[in-house]
């Protein structure tokens, strides 16, 4: 069933009508990349109003929603609530700005706004569950990663740069059929690998360093996301320690996926472990969060997610270990979670590679 | 002077403090950049409250603020509050999301919220009028842009894709020096070329194309933006008359542009005389906008814009026409204003390129 009409059935009770102005949930309900347009959903019909440069080409490829030469956004929405009768309208909280919602606040004064965040949560709910379609397209982007990854492994050597490590990653996925990289790629290397998300420098690699790399490419619009932390020459023993705990811990988080759990769950499985092991303190971030068209998305696997797996989710399982001035470790993989489980999409080694 | 004093002298007197959470303008008052972090700006003193990741480094390196570690936001902005004898709060309407905001309405209910533009207009004015540190990172960025041009014009031949030369833009860009690309690339050939805000497709270039490409660098986190079209082979006169005109009007409005003058009266300028030429309705967007920190931002060239122009403003004049279903032509600089005119940052050939 179209997207579209998931979200005019599923509208609720409260809400006649839902405003939908951001380009990616715009895009995604539609399948019509834009960067302007107002997709308005009733519970009878959708609406999208949409300016001249993009009018033909959406009035001839989008099914399911009536396509709207923009005149004068207001006019034109106010015309649709009249016809079907709307009192109420809902926007998008946690994207519309406070400016955008009161610019149609002073305008539609007869009409009520639903500023809860039921419309919002409706719109993550059916975003959160992904079609085959999707990972589909989230595979292929994963695919041109786990390239990029055996491509770099060859380039890696000491006295190249965090930054050259991060760049030939880019330069490789996006001459390999990305359409973009997913995300600013983090390399980092020695004492720089003991912050989570630090940026690249012109550190040079050194002998017995450890080297983080978390990467993705974007392809037709659907993310990847991928960790690995690799050693230069051979790892001490605290970091063959440190790089097990953490690998141990990553195979328990998936383990833990499951449709029906909710999110802290899964977090805390790996948080726990990580604690008996002597590690407090040292895990500083969530166990993973939701992939699709955006790089973080719905669901959290995080201490305080209260959100319940269910099929079709794409999560990632990324715990790290870091031990402050001296180094850490991240290992991640994407999964798809299904009813008893989950299937892992990120087919790339995860034993402790030393180059 | 620091530009977070001036903005805390500037405050309305209606507004007793001012909260920024959003990335760019807590990075222009701060300097710092960061992912999160919330810069509250008092007519006394400025706080960054921002969490373990980066305190050190912005505790380290922000002059003129308080930085605090981040335990909770709301209890620490209320301590703020208190302390300053807070009695009004303003937000960024144009960037805090409808969400972000009512959690702070909700939690702060014993303050008045200003939600009128006048915070945002206050931001918005210091970031127009750039400083020469700013320029100086503008010109870097593009210096690479018109590298990566001369570049190009040695790639350009009949056979090669659209998709193509903006990949090999961008290559260049990124391997030349440039932290990112400003924008997604425009390099749009033909019937294409008609569309002035056209994506790259798989159109190879044939002999008697327009090619218009539309790029920029970005450097230190500024942008650079640049369009120049030039001809596969050899124009039509039909061709060459609609070039000329273009190239005319864009000199028009560069002369056009001086501090004191509306920024309607410079669109306008270039408006009326494509209109004399015959031109109705060819011209279909503004003749140009701000350029900084971002790649589009305040002032605009528009028929609508009331802002003055001052000295130190970095603005793009780019008139183009549009012969739907034929081609069209676009010609960008980025200039600063000065007193008395204009100095061009564009340091690249206009006439007609046959390639």
């Amino acid at each position: 069933m179209l997207r579209l009409n998931q979200l005019m059935q599923q509208l609720p009770r409260e809400i006649d009508c839902g405003v939908i102005m951001s380009p990616t949930n715009r895009q995604y309900f539609t399948g019509f990349s834009s960067s302007a347009g107002m997709l308005v959903v009733t519970k009878e019909q959708a609406y999208l109003i949409i300016d001249f440069r993009y009018y033909e080409k959406a009035a001839r490829e989008i099914q399911g929603c009536q396509v709207v030469l923009l005149e004068d956004y207001n006019k034109q929405l106010e015309e649709i609530l009249k016809k079907h009768q709307c009192k109420t309208i809902a926007v998008e909280i946690e994207r519309v700005t406070l400016a955008e919602y009161l610019r149609l606040k002073d305008y539609f004064t007869d009409y009520a706004f639903d500023t809860t965040s039921a419309f919002s949560d409706l719109i993550n709910q059916l975003r959160m569950v992904k079609t085959p379609d999707e990972i589909y397209e989230i595979l292929a982007a994963q695919e041109i990663t786990e390239k990029a990854f055996d491509h770099i492994l060859n380039f890696i050597k000491p006295g190249v740069t965090e930054k050259q490590v991060a760049f030939e990653l880019d330069q490789y996925m996006r001459s390999h059929g990305a359409d973009d990289i997913s995300f600013e790629t983090i390399a980092v290397s020695g004492k720089n690998s003991s912050s989570p998300h630090g940026t690249p420098t012109e550190k040079p690699l050194e002998s017995g360093d450890f080297l983080t790399m978390d990467f993705g490419a974007m392809v037709h619009g659907y993310h990847s996301d991928m960790t690995r932390t690799v050693v230069i020459d051979k790892p001490t023993e605290e970091m063959e320690h440190l790089y097990q705990t953490v690998l141990e811990g990553q195979k328990m988080g998936l383990e833990a996926v499951c449709a029906g759990k909710k999110g802290q769950e899964v977090d805390n499985v790996v948080r726990e472990y990580f604690d008996q092991q002597g590690y407090q303190g040292a895990f500083g971030h969530s166990l993973g969060h939701g992939v699709g068209m955006e790089i973080h998305e719905q669901p959290n696997l995080s201490p305080r997610s209260q959100t319940i797996l269910q099929k079709g989710m794409v999560v990632t399982v990324e715990p790290g270990l870091y031990l402050p001035g001296k180094f850490g470790v991240r290992i991640e993989d994407m999964v798809v979670v299904t009813e008893n489980g989950c299937r892992n999409l990120t087919n790339c080694k995860k034993e402790l590679i030393c180059l």
